[in-house]
């Protein structure tokens, strides 16, 4: 087998084998395929695509590339959710301590990324001596024990995604939904558990700009994961505007602990519920939304889910006393109101700008070598359909640096289209697949 | 500009510009645009395609991308041809010296190449002495003097096209019009001859397997010629069955030689004629082709298109005896026939095989590293369209090695398809643009 055939191949608008695929992706890991054929591949696919079945022989493929988490020592389901990403997207803080406490082991590996904040584990590390930098025993031990643990990606998980994945950014090969759908779902095949819940994120502050788009990446990496013997469930959710209302770091944990203590804003709160209980029904411990709702609202009532937090902050080296006290959470010195200019109605939040606000703050990382700046970020005051009057506040930023507050506060500005006419609210919950 | 911005515009179905082109390609041959880019560009090229004005400006770009011959010394008007290939294809041999006695001046650069057979160079090399190793004052006084040089291609000839040619040929995307296209006219340009006559091959033989496409190459090229202010015109030519009657080295010469003695093949001397009168039209010497043709037809009535020929085997350091005794170059010391099996019509001549023949006896090569044997080739004595009886000499190989030879007349054999019904025998010249 060549790979200038396979390439030839898929040029043609021909079907890769199982084999070809396996082949193709342990060969280009261990570097006996060139970059500059790759490449080639991933444009040849970009314009034929890859049908059900070559979707999920690369899936695996890129899945067996390095190790597959062993979590057979872990007793009970293992369930995992990932989100296609957007802003103020503090999902997985709330909703794992909640499905924690109802039963299910949350054994997860988290990222951090580059963009607007940082991810789960940059977020997670606000909290004064918290560390993701566990042995296997350590993350497995603690699972049992409690239910719960995130640790950092290894960099021997599906390795052949990371190589693929960083060619196809340098090469116009990224926005193919094949590839897409297979880069999430090897890594989350590898991570072993036998429960997913996929939040799809639509609209200006995703990657899949249109619903129909989201839709149809949610349909390919459900097949995926079904291909792949799992449970697999996927919510398509909104983000034509910020999750919630904090966007930052350390205030999105506060955010996350105030939706614990039942004071969360309210999509937020209805986000973190329904994935809650596509996570409960898809492991067979609820046949019904209702019932899993309620589940959930009982571990919030009665502050178990709270006290799952600070434990699993406990067990990974955190001081939990700040769980109790978010307020004590790292916090920028400065405090800048942005105010509106006229009156009207929200009608458009460029999600984009104000990830872009959070970043000239200094709370995400434009290259890999980045610092964080974990206490700033910015609270949203108002979102789409709100009214506001001229000189009302449509956010608080907080910053360290008072000429990067100037240009964060115009940029949020630019972001929001106010409008005479009153508009709808969004709603965020849009699918569920 | 990046050249990550360059693949999405054109993989989105953009116009690159004359600057984004020029750039890309400078940049490329410097090695500051990596490979895997520029594969990915390829592939999206291959998709989307290159307009009229995009193709040239790549052609440009290319000849522009190393050394373009300085010919300005060289008085009078400099006429080049080119063929894209087929089998038993000596044309140049004989048409060069035609056409310098006519007046024009022949400063041809040749390749060795990869193939069936060697290129024009290894096959002038099978006269003794003869060498294409001059310098560019040899060159070019050379062809002041007699009217005619061949010299080997210069490393620094269009080296943008050496470096894509070899990522394409790699990464399946050689078959694609216009970037063929601006292969062969980037070096033709760099050549620099004012006169440009290409011979484009049609038939089993071919790249182009169709007239259609044939005609749709001819025509982007002849665009380019036109676009650079080179006089430039096409010829397409049948490459459904072997050019002539000899298929080598030497053998190849040898044909040529009868061919200036006004001996040679129906189908060669015909294409020979239509060749040498379009370079003569396109120069302004003649403005109709029965003109042309009679002019052709007295240098080979005279004896000075073989004198001229001998002229430039001596001027280059070949013994030009065996110009005038070409029943002295080097022969194989096997005389081999191949008989019909059956009686009937020469339906087809499948040229790719009868190719291969070639190669299997020695006279081509694999490997840019590959020897080639020089005396080996065949002799065809019945072509698309003759009756053969069972047992009558189809071709005659000659060969030094008994095996080989063996399994070439098997090879041989299997090319042709032999029926009951009479078939029509096949033109040479199919249309001209």
């Amino acid at each position: 087998m060549r790979m200038y055939d396979l390439i030839l191949k898929k040029r043609n608008g021909g079907k890769l084998t199982e084999d070809e695929i396996r082949t193709m992706i342990t060969d280009y890991t261990n570097g006996s395929i060139p970059d500059y054929q790759m490449s080639a591949m991933m444009m040849a696919i970009y314009f034929n695509g890859l049908d059900k079945d070559e979707t999920l022989w690369m899936t695996l493929a890129m899945e067996h590339s390095g190790e597959v988490l062993d979590l057979s020592s872990i007793k009970g389901i293992k369930a995992d959710k990932h989100s296609t990403g957007g802003v103020g997207d503090k999902t997985s803080l709330a909703v794992t301590p909640m499905v924690a406490v109802c039963g299910l082991k949350i054994a997860k590996m988290s990222g951090r990324g580059l963009g607007h904040t940082g991810g789960t584990i940059d977020k997670l590390e606000s909290i004064p001596g918290f560390s993701t930098d566990l042995t296997p025993e350590h993350f497995v031990n603690q699972v049992n024990d409690i239910g719960i643990a995130i640790m950092g990606q290894t960099k021997d998980l599906a390795p052949a995604d990371k190589k693929l994945y960083a060619l196809r950014d340098v090469t116009a090969t990224v926005d193919q939904m094949s590839l897409i759908a297979s880069s999430i779902m090897s890594k989350k095949l590898a991570s072993n558990a036998d429960v997913i819940v996929l939040d799809v994120k639509t609209g200006s502050g995703a990657f899949m700009k249109s619903l129909e788009d989201a839709k149809a990446l949610a349909k390919e990496m459900t097949e995926i994961g079904h291909g792949a013997g799992k449970v697999t469930k996927a919510v398509i959710s909104n983000m034509d505007q910020p999750l919630g209302r904090a966007v930052g770091n350390a205030i999105e944990v506060r955010e996350a602990i105030d939706t614990l203590n039942g004071e969360g804003p309210e999509d937020f709160t209805k986000l973190v519920f329904t994935i809650g209980s596509q996570l409960l029904i898809a492991s067979g411990m609820y046949d019904n939304e209702s019932d899993a709702k309620a589940a959930l609202q009982k571990v919030i009532d009665d502050g178990s889910a709270l006290n799952k937090f600070a434990a699993f902050v406990k067990a990974q080296g955190g001081d939990e006393s700040y769980v109790y006290h978010p307020e004590n959470l790292p916090c920028a010195k400065l405090t800048v109101p942005v105010v509106a200019e006229r009156d009207g109605y929200i009608k458009a939040m460029d999600c984009e700008k104000i990830g872009l606000t959070s970043l000239i703050l200094g709370g995400g990382r434009v290259t890999k070598e980045s610092a964080i700046d974990l206490s700033v970020g910015l609270t949203i005051e108002a979102k789409v359909g709100d009214y506001v009057k001229k000189g009302e506040t449509l956010a608080v930023l907080y910053a360290n640096d008072e000429a990067k507050a100037k240009e964060a506060g115009e940029t949020y500005r630019n972001a929001l289209t106010i409008v005479d006419e009153a508009c709808e609210k969004q709603k965020i919950i849009l699918d569920m697949i």
